[in-house]
């Protein structure tokens, strides 16, 4: 018996997500930020995900239920604009305890609408059953138009290495708070000029992992362009900072620069470029380059207590 | 401060279904098996569904993963199902603790792939995290013809009263093995004669309460006619049936049946009919008639202890 504490994560994910079904509409499964659909006739593509926000692991008890809605529909809506689409549908599965009090729900209500709505997406369903700790589980779709979606698997040796925002230390508040960045990447994929995109969950240096890993590539990383909210390390491995991660070819990026300030205030950094040394992370800190290990968040690995048990 | 155990899951879902938002193109959100929308220029409407799967809730730590994989599936595909759609796309989150073993997961996936693969629905992506107990919360999508969706809300007076399959008893076994009714729901909607139409989860009088409820009207059954697999009792209020109910003018139901006859095994039997009573449910056996009381199965009031404790 292969226990998922000691299996961890993403070989976990790497073993389920193998037995996910193909279909002829479907052009991207499991492996990015959303699945990705044909819609027939339309012109258009549909991308799908869902996200859990569980007690203890991913909010804490007295967290105000406004940042807990916040969060629980603000991960949706960055793995949506993390593909370049548009936000459409939401629905919610509320689990929680018999002793849960029905004005903490109402209010986390308030605050996945108010994220809903200030991106244009709509809450139309979902369901409410009893378990041991309070869990949201939030499923999204999106639209953009047919073939455009940004994945992980497009970038190239040379092109530039992109994020938004400073990274690290989320947990302090950004990561309850955290504004997806829907418009943000909209404009990206409407740019044409990226080559691959995703949203930073699990830390900078383990997310550009699986842009390396889908598409087939390495990467420099220029530790003095990375921006920082705190250390290097926090930058590189904190995590929960729903920032966008994007490559582009090196002599569009000044072009794409020069767009992005008209519209944006957003922070935008390039942080390094990618290389031909497939899945090597390195980085280089003033004269010194060395390979980053990789040590990913593993969310089973790391502890053997599950979710709301105290 | 009012605890869901004291509100009850009723009460609980009316008051959260009530923020749900609004949109041009939703011709259905919260308060029928599915939320509707519109897919524009297609001529097509896209049907959302979500339901949970929780240890300890809807079943038990020695229950065959493939089956609580069917389970898991089926709840979703019999949402849509109901509604007269095709099924389209599943998404799936797992919790599990630390502690789980992956190959459980693996024959879950198993037996939700097959369920998948007899209707036509693709599993296409999903999330793993850690939690106290295992749950599964499945997201499905359907499409079908513009404006066809069979909404709990049509039901006239004079309209007969149907049902697929024998109630009552799930629990010995067919809450987990059930085969959602999803060609069954499809032809029921290409025949233009279905007036209302829902799943039957929670029990025939508690769920057909939820299509009188919705069209203004009353009910009349017939205890005798109730396709009854136990008492009458347990086809009345045990639930999670999976079958379909649904309501039909009087002068349509011989032409339904013979049609149904041609292509279905499924029985399918007339058990009442609609009345102008507003929300009266009655209950017809031998001479007497008597008013039958609302007792729904709360999953909140029945019960203070949450999911997976032991």
């Amino acid at each position: 018996m292969e226990k998922l504490g000691e299996i961890g994560e993403h070989e976990a994910i790497r073993r389920l997500t193998a037995q996910l079904g193909s279909h002829p509409l479907l052009r991207k499964g499991a492996g990015d930020d959303c699945a990705v659909t044909e819609v027939p006739c339309t012109g258009a593509d549909q991308v799908f995900t869902t996200d859990p926000v569980i007690e203890r692991v991913h909010f804490q008890p007295l967290d105000k239920p406004e940042r807990i809605g916040n969060k629980a529909a603000g991960r949706v809506l960055s793995d949506i604009a993390a593909m370049g689409a548009e936000p459409q549908w939401l629905l919610v599965n509320v689990v929680a305890p018999a002793e849960q009090d029905l004005q903490t729900l109402e209010k986390i209500y308030v605050g996945m609408n108010a994220l809903c709505d200030r991106f244009g997406a709509t809450l139309i369903g979902g369901d409410l059953a009893r378990g041991p700790c309070l869990e949201l589980h939030v499923f999204g779709t999106g639209t953009l138009p047919s073939g455009t979606a940004l994945l992980r698997s497009g970038a190239k040796p040379g092109d530039a290495i992109c994020v938004t925002g400073p990274l690290g230390r989320s947990i302090e508040g950004k990561h309850l708070d955290f504004r997806p960045r829907v418009e943000e990447g909209a404009f990206l994929r409407e740019t044409g000029l990226v080559t691959a995109m995703m949203d930073i969950s699990d830390g900078l240096a383990t997310d550009l992992r699986h842009i390396l890993k889908q598409s087939g590539v390495g990467a420099l990383l220029d530790a003095e362009q990375i921006p920082k909210n705190g250390t290097l390390n926090q930058a590189l491995y904190d995590g929960e900072d729903f920032e966008l991660l994007f490559t582009a070819a090196s002599e569009n990026v000044e072009a794409l620069r020069c767009q992005w300030s008209e519209r944006f205030g957003t922070a935008l950094s390039v942080i390094g470029a990618i290389t031909a040394e497939v899945e090597d992370l390195k980085l280089r800190q003033e004269e010194n380059i060395q390979l980053l290990e990789d040590k990913a968040y593993e969310h089973f690995s790391n502890a053997t207590q599950g979710g709301c048990y105290e």
